[in-house]
């Protein structure tokens, strides 16, 4: 999918490498142990992919992608020690490794290690965007701890959540790379445009195969959300058509839940078509993104935006 | 001894809370608690004050004030998670308040937050100092953490430690007045290693009142550095110089301490000249601030470099 940017992305593992390397020996030890345990590099990705429109030179682009993956790594690693999550993607997370201490400083460390390298780097406007989309995932994460165990949500609290949480974020990727190579205003509101509706149908795939996949596909326990009284799209669907309603209402409203009704909750919840309408969601995201993306953008450049719409709508993990 | 920034530091609460209002109450809510919290403000007061020797707009100077003390507050409510304190200066701490998830998201929203205020208004070199400071300051808490319970310690790892830990903040703080008024590199240059000999005064003395103040004076349990294992210089000058060395090795290497055990080794520190030698740095650091103030600063304003020095010295709480 991401030929287009793969040997972008090759440069990237070397460059967080050598980025994160500290006098302290622990902290390059973490470090390394969070670029190691890998992950998709989505926003980097995305955010090289939104450069090719325009001849560029690595030294300047390389940067911001440096920064928008550190970023990602200190949510994930602050997120790792709030859920007090052991593993992440398979592997031993930094707060069961290193203790919470070393981990939540890590994450300071990242954050400020991103905006270390783009300081000098970045016009004030791309600073800007990246650090309102900061804002925006706390705002959102806040806001998915104080609405967890509670029924009673519509849809647009959900949509609006996982804007903040997710989408946002890789909006703002999109939008950085038309910004990085000077991309007409037009232009680059249309990538964030394409990177909005990506994200929230990332995100909602994500929450579905909470629900659907098993814990071998996702690499964490299935059910986690439900677990964690986090009120997902179709949680939200079968509570509102589900002729067990009462009984899921009930579910979703307690702490401490045993496995055995977590079960019974995914099971009330397939028995509805929560999942189709979900991905129906999915889908209605995915074209819009296709339909925004700049005319401009033609050839193998607008067939890997396409073929990422496709990956998001066809992922399984 | 603020008197010449009194009403800098007055117009600063104001946008405090004015900048830390979201959208998400409980945002809001924490933010207010950490802000109405209060606090010396010494960053920013020395901020200001490096500011006092050129003509120059509130609207120019107050965003990075404002970061300074937000980024300052990060820290502190990631430092209450990591430690699980209940109070700070007397008052309840957000962690105890309102829990570790949202207390760590919270400090990456002021991070952010911070960030996002100066993005548009700092200068690249402003940007990246401010950026530099944070690593360094996670560096040395880090480095802090490994070296806890560690009674073979050097007075220069101890040194080291807390200028990462304190004295770079103090140091950038006042380096940055210079720069957001375009003092010469030679004058910033100066009120940086005014800062920096303050900041290193500074927490020489906090660590001497851990040892000699009573709790009500400083607003936390007495001995708590021994307690958690921090060796800090009066305990390396003990270490080396007390009768009752080997004692005092046992109860700095031990976990886990009884009450009666770091009274006694407080006392044991207390029997030596380590009070004497520690407050003799102190007044080195401060004799060597007051020695590099430039000579342009003349007047009222000189006197406030002076005082604040004389405060730093003095302070018992």
């Amino acid at each position: 999918m991401f030929e287009i940017v793969k040997s972008d992305l090759l440069l990237l593992e070397t460059e967080l490498l050598s980025v994160i390397h500290s006098p302290e020996k622990l902290i390059t030890d973490i470090s390394k142990h969070l670029v190691e345990a890998g992950g998709k590099r989505l926003r980097p990705a995305l955010y090289f992919m939104c450069t090719k429109n325009q001849v560029s030179t690595m030294e300047k682009i390389m940067p911001m992608a440096i920064a928008i993956e550190l970023i990602h790594m200190a949510t994930l690693v602050h997120d790792d020690v709030i859920d007090n999550a052991t593993t992440r993607r398979g592997k031993s997370t930094a707060n069961s490794c290193w203790g919470n201490h070393s981990s939540v400083l890590i994450g300071d460390y990242l954050f400020a290690k991103a905006f270390s390298l783009v300081a000098n780097k970045a016009s004030n406007e791309m600073l800007k965007v990246l650090t309102d989309v900061i804002c925006s995932m706390c705002e959102g994460e806040i806001n998915q701890n104080r609405s967890t165990f509670i029924a009673d949500q519509t849809e647009n609290d959900y949509l609006k959540r996982i804007e903040q949480k997710t989408a946002d974020f890789i909006a703002a990727s999109c939008e950085l790379g038309g910004l990085a190579v000077g991309l007409s205003s037009e232009e680059t509101k249309a990538l964030r445009e394409y990177g909005y509706s990506l994200g929230m149908a990332f995100q909602i795939t994500d929450d579905i195969l909470d629900i659907t996949a098993s814990s071998e596909q996702i690499g964490k326990p299935v059910g986690n959300d439900l677990r964690q009284g986090i009120v997902t799209l179709p949680v939200i669907f079968a509570l509102e058509h589900s002729a067990d309603r009462d009984e899921l209402r009930e579910i979703v409203q307690t702490k401490n839940m045993s496995e055995e009704k977590i079960k019974r909750g995914l099971s009330i919840i397939q028995d509805t078509e929560a999942i189709e309408y979900s991905y129906k969601r999915v889908s209605d995201y995915l074209d819009h993104a296709r339909s925004v993306i700049p005319a401009s953008i033609t050839g193998e450049h607008r067939e890997a935006f396409h073929a990422v719409a496709d990956f998001v709508g066809l992922r399984s993990y």
